[in-house]
């Protein structure tokens, strides 16, 4: 197969070349309208952008990274491939790196990006990180980061996001419509925005209904002692009727639970989960979700490092992109 | 906290300093049995192996790379946690690449490879991947490579894998048990050793019950295509009564063909699939698994690399490690 050239995409859409062009180079003098049939039909067509041909040309690896906590969560499994999607436009490789929630991986893998191994950097930061030095030397050295999921707001860039304060709120009122009163949220780390976030969804909605019941888990990387965290919850007097769990690898742990004390879904809790996971549908019972646009976020994410690596200069600022999410409603929560 | 040295390891198990260095070297001075107490205490008390002190000092980038056809997937999942358990004990980087089933993606990303980028490969071959020119290149040029689940046994180097055809063949024994005389197998690329050896296995038990039908499907990438492949299974006169998965994420597309098809699993269709997917019990109905030993076989692997890594020489012969796989019995197939 010949590789797709400028001019055949130029033919294709009976544009001229140069706009074509500085369509793909993302120039001020070509409307995003243009740009987006552009970019489109490069895509379909194959079209490999070669970097050392457009104002990529010096950076040197051709390569980005994605650091991520974890890969066995269909969030972020998705999330990668809307990244490799456009890097795989741009002639980038994707390099996946995992701190497996820990700061000190996450700082040493920052270090190692201070040599210049990758070009940019796409980031959702673990649950201990409650510093932004190590991220800020990158960032310095010339190497741009973007965020996504989790975020950490005060650094001069881009944060890619869902409305997670929006979600939790429409979540936690649906289970009160379902005639819920004591409804407990299970989160992960405190420290993360994306958590504090949804934590604050959830209160606003008990607040707007005047339900004093509140009853705020956090469930940790431990599977055992989450589950006695979980267990509990349901030996207690305080057990709740509905529950909003925060955390995907949470449910199978919340299903085991439900089934081991014979605690029914629906009929004695209502559930409700942030997650991706695509057989949610396939559960007994069925499950209702938080989906966020995973792969959209990716995407945006990627675009976004990308513009800013064809930039000759480094000034940015910080900035909210907010995809929406959007509930499913199935017979765990009816 | 201060790093943990190997004197620190040595009081904790009344070894010599000597000892657990040489342990740690995997030297052929040192046992089996005591270089596993060393590992293991190295690992809990968070030892890291400081590469330029030890025979890894002549490798440049501390970094291994794992080159596998996607990360959706739970068995790649797992055994990428067990890479990076050993990964992390060398004080290694591990840089996940995804060939997205890709011949000349997997391609483009060996010969990035021979530049010296990582030091070490771990890889599963893409489902288009019919030539190993490609592979033989990196390994020519000092880089080892070690392969896992989807292998390439002509190369000589070592295979990780585990026992394919007799789960394929104790799975479908065991359909037969109960009482399916109509046994569809779905498979996904015939370039794939793995997919060769289950299909294989499925139809020695066939044989050996003396069955006739016999129904082999492939499915790919498409899940629109996927989809009117199952379904018209069920539409036709050649109707199974039992179906063997072979690729994980046709699972979510087999319930819902049933879903929408009134086929009733496991009273009309009884149901066993390759997968290490957590939620499986959890289904409507229980889903009946062959689990393979997914984090083992990341950690056997990249044992197997860094063995090779820490060696002056580089002759290396083909050869196979087989972990064995467990089926669980669930009610899809009762």
């Amino acid at each position: 197969m010949p590789s797709v050239t400028l001019k055949m995409i130029a033919k294709e859409l009976s544009l001229s070349v140069a706009t074509v062009s500085k369509a793909l180079a993302n120039s001020y003098e070509i409307s995003d309208a243009t740009k987006n049939i552009v970019l489109e039909a490069a895509r379909k067509m194959g079209y490999i952008a070669n970097p050392y041909a457009s104002s990529l040309r010096k950076r040197r690896s051709k390569t980005v990274a994605v650091v991520i906590p974890e890969i066995a969560d269909s969030f972020f499994a998705k999330v990668i491939n809307g990244i490799e999607e456009v890097a795989l436009f741009y002639g980038y490789h994707v390099l996946i790196y995992m701190t497996h929630e820990s700061l000190s991986r996450e700082q040493a893998i920052m270090q190692d990006f201070r040599s210049g191994r990758v070009d940019g950097i796409l980031m959702s930061v673990s649950e201990q990180t409650d510093t932004v030095d190590h991220i800020k030397a990158v960032m310095d050295s010339n190497t741009p980061v973007v965020f996504f999921d989790r975020v950490r707001e005060e650094l001069p860039t881009t944060c890619i996001v869902t409305n997670d304060f929006e979600s939790a709120f429409a979540a936690t009122s649906h289970l009160i419509s379902k005639n819920c009163r004591k409804i407990a949220f299970v989160g992960n780390s405190p420290a993360l925005a994306i958590n504090r976030n949804r934590e604050s969804g959830y209160k606003a909605a008990l607040k707007e209904h005047q339900i004093t019941y509140e009853n705020v888990l956090i469930c940790g990387n431990d599977p055992e002692n989450d589950y006695t965290i979980l267990a509990s919850l349901f030996r207690s007097d305080y057990r709740p009727d509905g529950i909003i769990l925060s955390v995907e690898k949470l449910i199978q742990l919340l299903y085991q639970v439900c089934h081991d004390l014979n605690v029914n879904i629906p009929g004695q809790l209502k559930v409700l989960t942030f997650t991706n996971f695509a057989m949610a549908g396939f559960l007994n019972p069925p499950l209702s979700t938080i989906n966020q646009p995973a792969y959209e976020i990716g995407k945006v994410a990627a675009q976004t490092l990308f513009k800013k690596l064809a930039r000759t200069n480094h000034i940015s600022e910080a900035e909210s992109i907010v995809l929406p999410s959007e509930i499913i409603f199935r017979e765990s929560s009816n």
